[in-house]
């Protein structure tokens, strides 16, 4: 950590600043607050526009309020202050007599493990999944609060963030506050590949140990005080025996540089051609909104989330999230539009796939993969899609790589689950039209973050058309073929 | 559900109760909720006297306001009101034609799983944890946003519950608010065993697959409309089908009965010895605070909670938290007293346990189990610890049982794991003096409810006394001892 970000520390832990005198978002001044808020809500319209959405449809009329509170929820950290949440919370315990050993108040290590937290890429504004662990070493014959080390790690999640930098920051803030003789901080992330997942791919490069499919994964660390890794103790080797015993490897994920598959993209020169349109909020559902005018928009919601858009990782975020998102721009990704015309189907049956050419022979696809924006909160919601039909008259199936591209038309769009998985069932029985049953097994950003925070939990949807719908026998049966597929399923 | 139960849920759910008006505690009256957040600590402190502690002791100080707090967040579903959370997120989405089949807004199954949640239990006062999966199936041509579903649930898992009670209650609240063609709620809940795992029994009787060695694992359903179980539609068969993929089995679990350990404690007849003292707040040091006293406490902080402590499952609450607070009484558990005399260790020791009977020999034990009582907010926390020492000069090793009741003595009492750590080390080493090695990992209650809500997290602490102070290769092969005795580890 350079002598600057220690600098910019001080200024974070000590100083007063007007928005900074409570814990939580609450306390920020009502108007400034309401200010920054319709401000974001406004570019969110603009960009909303530029994927040719109509802003008054009514699953996205409310969407600019979602995702504006969303954004104020997931960097409440700005208007946070370590001091106040470590405050009361350092508790009195002996130590050992000089040269016993280690242990409790003085020397006896402590680590918390497995600390789900979530934070936001400040290369592209997409959240990014974090494990957190982190230990410290009591000095002064002083322990704190065990929750509090969640807590001040949360702080400096619930911001713009890249890993490395995450983890120098919760080390320093802890270092800082508490005053021990160490702290060791290790994160795993999580981030969604950026184009990867949505070509189609089904062997993502980097299958991870978190069950994420197709995210990239990094392992960084950060240490102080007697954590330092000179020799000189050996507390480090002390912290990475606990994490292993949780099956936690430090060494198995070498750090990825750049971190986010967005920083591949090359960033365009200026760009002159805003239309002037957004900021003073003369958006007209006639207005064209170009690129330019949606990276402008963005620009505007990371100055009011607090954030300076000059500061020099911050440059190409806005062109890189707008490039994110045109990944689900409607109109060039229509089934039609998209090499994915269902009237050519028929070049795309193979005969014969199953055992035999019969019309009654069920076929099926498993985990065909996909990532799809969630038109509620713009966040990614993504994973695998079953699929199962009855062939067709001579017993024709449909190339895996032709249902993946229906999958993928569907998917990359401004959805929900619910919507996808019924049209998927139907563009499938517009020319297999005996039966098609369809599972979608999703996990959504929007359950991990915003203060919903069910990071372990999944979403699944039906549809079962023509014969599916009455015929238990063969739902369960595939039912029974999907669980063979799974680890978990039996 | 009952007629009389509906009849509760309307009023809940209809009426504008004073204290209702908004979605959260912070919306009740400043007043009201200072009064009972102060009725509460004065309980508290009735509460930690009697259990022998200094109410002044630094760590334990501000124990009743944090107590207060975490009772007041984990009770604020009684303040939250179902058709808030629900209003404006039913969105449109399109159904199939008439006879089609089931598909989105019509019929389409949408199924969350793996909701991690908490509750408290009405019959002893302690949280349990649930992990939940709900299931509807959409009419109308309306879907409900996803999050609302764990939303809805949180609002029932926040009041003073019993897992069948639970279950029918979110069932019924999502009937009633999103009408949708059914509703299915799956509940796997998690008590912490009320004795047993005091009694230092390292075989547990429901060991489960969430990981809680020493907890009582059920499960329970709910299902209203087409979900009902009468053979006229398969969608509970599809509900069962979708959480098996995520190996959730129904079946394995069977109801108990009674859920709560502490239901097969006799309540006592009528007290009528209470010293009166609490109520009036003429509490001091020197009061001499009887049980009565103290269940009088808990009745009262059930009152503040807007529950009424007469409702007829609440009748014995006061009574069982009460006894599980005794059982980390101060006085009556201190080693001495325990059956646990250090200096009649030598009994307790056993020549030759190892390969040889040499003083440099390590002698270890690992994963003795022990459940303790957070200090800070008189929570349980509970774990496994793991000792290792060089044996005695003719290379004595201590038996299993006897270094079971020494972590039994450490850990039954108002506790920090760090504290605990240090203790048992200390304890070990006053006899083998050559060199100890303590570790415990532990979960702690306070760190999955209080709105921290970290479900995965766990802490360890080390203590390394004489000669593991420095023999970094006695505690490296520790370490790896561990290790192989985890199926994590590596």
């Amino acid at each position: 950590m350079g002598a600057l970000e220690r600098g910019r520390f001080a200024e974070e832990m000590m100083l007063d600043l007007t928005d900074c005198c409570g814990s939580g978002p609450e306390s920020e001044p009502a108007s400034a607050h309401n200010h920054h808020k319709s401000t974001i809500e406004r570019s969110v319209k603009v960009l909303l526009q530029g994927l040719g959405e109509d802003g008054e449809r009514e699953g996205i009329r409310r969407t600019p309020l979602r995702v504006a509170k969303a954004f104020a929820q997931g960097t409440r950290g700005y208007r946070q202050k370590v001091r106040e949440i470590v405050q009361g919370a350092l508790f009195p315990e002996a130590g050992l007599d000089n040269g016993a050993g280690y242990a409790g108040g003085d020397g006896g290590l402590v680590v918390v493990r497995d600390i789900d937290l979530f934070s936001y890429c400040e290369s592209c504004l997409l959240p990014f999944s974090v494990q957190c662990h982190v230990g410290y070493v009591p000095s002064g014959q002083r322990v704190l609060g065990l929750s509090k080390l969640s807590r001040v790690a949360d702080v400096f999640a619930k911001r713009l963030q890249e890993p490395q930098r995450l983890a120098n920051e919760i080390c320093a803030a802890l270092q800082n506050s508490i005053n021990p003789a160490g702290v060791a901080v290790a994160l795993n992330c999580w981030h969604i590949e950026f184009l990867a997942a949505l070509q189609c791919n089904p062997n993502p490069r980097h299958p991870s140990i978190h069950g994420m499919q197709g995210w990239l994964c990094t392992s960084v660390c950060s240490s102080s005080g007697v954590f330092k890794q000179d020799g000189s103790s050996s507390f480090w080797d002390d912290f990475v025996a606990l994490l292993k015993f949780r099956g936690v490897n430090l060494e198995l994920e070498p750090p990825i540089q750049p971190w986010c598959p967005s920083r591949s993209l090359e960033l365009p020169q200026c760009n002159g051609n805003s239309t002037g349109s957004i900021s003073n909020g003369r958006l007209s559902s006639k207005t064209v909104v170009t690129q330019s005018d949606m990276i402008s928009a963005v620009a505007l919601i990371l100055e009011s989330l607090g954030e300076d858009p000059l500061r020099e990782e911050l440059i190409g975020t806005p062109y890189r999230y707008v490039q994110w998102l045109l990944n689900f721009k409607r109109s060039i990704l229509e089934p039609k539009q998209n090499g994915c015309n269902l009237s050519g189907l028929s070049s795309h049956m193979r005969i014969g796939g199953g055992v035999s050419n019969s019309p009654d022979e069920i076929h099926s696809e498993l985990n065909l993969p996909f990532c799809s924006q969630c038109e509620h909160h713009l966040l990614p919601f993504y994973g695998v899609v079953h699929v199962a039909y009855f062939g067709g008259e001579e017993g024709e199936a449909i190339e895996r790589a032709f249902l993946q591209s229906i999958v993928h038309s569907y998917g990359c769009k401004l959805q929900l689950q619910e919507k996808m998985t019924r049209q998927i069932a139907e563009a499938i029985f517009s020319v297999l039209s005996k039966g098609v049953m369809v599972v979608v097994e999703a996990s959504h950003i929007c359950m991990i973050s915003r203060g919903i925070e069910k990071v372990g939990s999944s979403t699944a949807t039906i549809a079962l058309l023509g014969q599916f719908a009455n015929d238990s026998i063969a739902k369960a049966s595939f039912f029974q073929t999907i669980s063979k597929s799974t680890a978990l399923g039996g």
